[in-house]
């Protein structure tokens, strides 16, 4: 090698190691449009490893794979891009990217979505986006949610790129206080324009749940969940107003599921 | 009929509508030691319905089947007593108890458990014993997660009863404030008697993983979860303390996410 390309290399290197390892995942799958999205935006900010599951793994929460063994594949290399593909849920998935078995390092920052649909207000609870954002919280891993309030596969985010990019490179720069992430809801495309970012609290909401009941062809009964959403939150604050209104929200979540104001009420 | 007849069902009916309806489900399966016993203590108290799932649905956290029909059945009906069995998680067995499809009328308690291992401290967040606890909160139904810190299958729950029998009475008398429910955790039998019960907080604990890489006969890799339990909280009110000090931990629980004192922090 001469001086010149070994300088050029070292330039280079230094340059990868200096740039952020930007863990990717989702719960829509591999193959979402949502998620592809993020790839391209997160390469332009860092060094990016993409762990997502062959299948959709919505609705699958924080639920993690204790009874088969994980099997992720890398599909993709390039220069500063690896792709796998898993057959756990996203938490697993993070769990993965903890692990030497994939990385040699932990990321700087993991980030799940595009989400297709909304995981404002009680969504968060059920979500495999906001899983994998909670667990790498767990770690102390700075992490971000997105997603956008519309459950198309052919969804519009063509909005999004510059508040995505704002939004990361604020975290990348000022990290977030231990045990916080964030929750990021995206007004579905209407072209109106965003008006802005806004920083609130989890709408108090929930889903009225609906069963259809069916006969299969072996005359046994069953049922398919449905449901309608409900918010009965009207305080001015929450993520569900300010997604109304056409802004952006963030939450800032946390793990911890005490009611601390009860704690003192409650008495054995 | 005669009338002292139809005055002793008169009087058998009032008795059956006045007892409390009381769900019981739990997430490692309708066969669990630790679900017969739970339904056996409710039994003393109330009507009972339980919806439990066919296999373990251990580590399905808040879980809900999106992609596949629920089929619950009636596998046994006594005096106020009803069982069914279903492919669904935990938390959409709770979906199912509010529903006409199983039941005529809302149940006033649910009860889920009792867990085959701890789900104190950061384990709350992997449960499916507590996403049905969670799932019941969020439509208001009073609801309580019990778990034993011993994840034996042939696990002791003898130590429990008056415990568990206090607990729940006293959700039936008081209720539960808005969106409240209860992570109840117990020590593992030692021989040494329960000391009595703490109301604390959830420790900040978590799981260090470890993945053991293994090679199928095909020569594909995959790894199996493992992993060691941390708890770095010296904190001296946490639910880990309550369980080390041979303590009932009753940690209040709620499904807000937000971390409020980050709210006012955060600018873009």
């Amino acid at each position: 090698m001469s001086r010149e390309t070994a300088a050029a290399q070292n330039r280079k290197e230094l340059k990868m190691k200096d740039r952020p390892l930007i863990l990717v995942t989702n719960d829509d799958g591999h193959r979402a449009p949502g998620l592809r999205k993020l790839i391209e935006l997160m390469r332009e900010l860092g060094e990016v490893v993409v762990i997502a599951s062959e299948h959709s793994m919505s609705g699958m929460a924080h639920a993690v794979t204790i009874q088969t063994p994980l099997r992720p594949r890398l599909v993709c290399e390039e220069d500063g891009y690896r792709e796998f593909v898993s057959n756990g849920t996203p938490v697993d998935n993070v769990k993965l990217g903890k692990h030497s078995v994939l990385l040699d390092r932990w990321p700087d920052l993991v980030v799940s979505g595009i989400n297709h649909g909304s995981n404002a207000s009680i969504n968060i609870i059920y979500s495999g986006t906001m899983g994998a954002v909670l667990e790498a919280a767990i770690d102390n891993i700075p992490a971000i949610g997105f997603s956008l309030d519309d459950f198309s596969h052919n969804a519009d985010f063509s909005h999004l790129d510059s508040y995505i990019n704002q939004i990361t490179q604020k975290v990348l720069n000022e990290g977030l206080p231990e045990g916080v992430s964030l929750n990021v809801n995206f007004p579905k495309a209407s072209g109106r324009p965003i008006k802005g970012i806004k920083v609130c609290r989890q709408a108090k909401a929930r889903w009225v749940e609906d069963f259809e009941e069916r006969t299969d062809p072996y005359g046994r009964k069953y049922y398919w969940m449905g449901g309608k959403f409900e918010n009965g939150d009207g305080r001015p604050n929450t993520d569900e107003k300010a997604l109304e209104e056409n802004y952006v929200s963030v939450v800032p979540v946390h793990f911890d599921f005490t009611a601390h104001r009860f704690i003192d009420q409650l008495k054995f």
